[in-house]
């Protein structure tokens, strides 16, 4: 292992200092960060692994700013201000350490991107595969919605486009789309796009809201069962991008292609229910009733929900 | 993998939300903890992975302990109260998920101990060996002494016993040690003891502290070189417990016998400088010296250091 011969701290000092611009982190030099706060602190942890989050061959520039994304999407979701985060790094044994420069650089992209700042963490290695926890720390709004708040009477709404990771891992695995296509898909696969200013006006308005990441359904489902209600969506009016759009244009069977874009994950949009939702940037896919689960139509037909494998998640992702 | 058919869900329900006994938490069902707080927060991020921090035959209520007090220590030496933790769990694909059970026993063990609560987290598997990250959230004392103050005419200070965990490790190994004195290095090795209560008073009379866990002449090289000083350590002066004395007692090189001991690490015991001591339970192992560097002497006469193995913290522990 000619690489645990590498000195922790000079990794460190190298590539995560420049990184812990505040007084707080101590420079990364002292064990601990201090961070003065008065408030509701929003915390959250999310951990991705080599294999199975991400793929061997994704740069690891975007799998530090996706851990990072992730993680920001949470906040998203409860209106909370991103404050800054400590990163655990599983780091390979024998990789080259010069390559931990790829991690850091993805890093201070979304640091300045997302107002962030590295305030702490621990660098070890493993004889398993690159994996990296975050814990990112917010400020929360004035209100955090929870999933249990939904009422029969409200509307089901989700921000931006959903499915689009799940066809870019299918393109990254070699699913035939036009260049452009493909190159959309795999950026929304690579990059998730945390709704963090749409989160705060949703905050505001939302009796229910939650990030998608295990697919829209799933999350739906739990939602659901949280606010001990039924969800009802009516797939037709699930929100696709133009690239998703044509994808599903050239399936025969629609229905199992909405379904795939439904329970794909790695949205990263927010899901939420509301009985008013003035000036939020979301698109309404259905309505909040009386009763448990959830219920699932196209063009208005009811349509069986998918075998479970569609809307569990797995220990394992 | 038969065991990634585990719902995650059905995981955290069953072995972590009871865990999670305060309402920050939400249940574990929310994707976020809340948690309000005023003043200065002590954050840290430690992690462990099964065969680089602790042994694949170390029973996992011991693994989970460890986990959490090796994040308590950190705590201990800046003089903060422990608050809840957020805990990113890795877990072995293929491995029986009923095993979680005694990760979440030893959680709760020490939970009731320090009077902590599991704050949240995320579980995932991993095709590598099984890897906890903690990040412990703590409110910090009146005062949390960094690394950078040590003083010219301090005296050195440490908590407790040194090389217990070293000496535990190589009797798990196989070294030869009486029953009753393997049964404690053991422990010692298995169940760092944070010095949360020493801590306390340490930061109100501390220069400079931090815990020991890259071993004693490591850390002490950090204080000098975080200070701008030299800090002088005498051997002979280095607290023992009776089991390690008795090792060193029956080694022919005295001195090779003690820089095992004060370069082993995993001591979790609380290195610091002071000036003023009282009512603080700690030995006086050294003092600070104007210059820079660490200068070790046995029984007063100056001793060369251990080659830079000993006091380096390799990339990969």
């Amino acid at each position: 292992m000619p690489d645990s011969e590498i000195d922790e701290f000079a990794i460190i000092a190298r590539y995560f200092a420049p990184l812990a611009t505040s007084e707080s982190a101590r420079g990364l030099v002292d064990d601990v960060a201090l961070l003065a706060h008065s408030g509701a602190l929003v915390l959250t942890t999310d951990a991705i692994v080599e294999g199975v989050h991400f793929l061997p061959e994704d740069k690891l520039e975007f799998v530090a700013r996706k851990a990072l994304r992730v993680n920001l999407s949470d906040l998203a979701a409860k209106g909370a201000a991103p404050v800054g985060y400590l990163l655990a790094l599983f780091w390979p044994q024998g990789r080259p350490s010069a390559a931990v420069a790829e991690i850091a650089a993805g890093l201070a992209m979304d640091n300045r991107e997302f107002g962030l700042e590295l305030l702490g963490g621990d660098t070890v290695t493993t004889p398993g595969p690159l994996s990296l926890s975050i814990t990112m720390l917010g400020r929360a709004g004035p209100s955090a919605p929870s999933r249990a708040g939904a009422t029969p009477g409200d509307g089901v709404w989700v921000t931006g486009a959903i499915g689009d990771a799940a066809l870019g891992l299918g393109a990254l695995r070699g699913e035939a789309f036009s260049p452009a296509d493909h190159a959309f898909l795999a950026a929304r696969y690579h990059l998730p796009s945390p709704r963090l200013a749409a989160g705060k006006a949703i905050a505001g308005v939302a009796s229910a809201a939650m990030d998608v990441s295990d697919g829209l359904i799933a999350d739906a489902a739990k939602i659901a069962a949280a606010s001990g209600v039924c969800v009802e969506i009516e797939l037709d009016e699930v929100p696709l991008s133009p690239a998703a759009a044509r994808w599903v244009a050239g399936r025969r069977d629609r229905l199992a292609a909405l379904l795939r874009l439904a329970t794909g994950g790695d949205d990263y949009e927010i899901l939420f229910t509301s009985s008013d939702v003035a000036a939020v940037d979301a698109t309404r896919i259905g309505r909040v009733v009386a009763g448990e689960g959830l219920k699932l139509t196209m063009q208005g037909q009811p349509t069986p929900l998918p075998a479970a494998g569609g809307y569990v998640h797995r220990f394992g992702r």
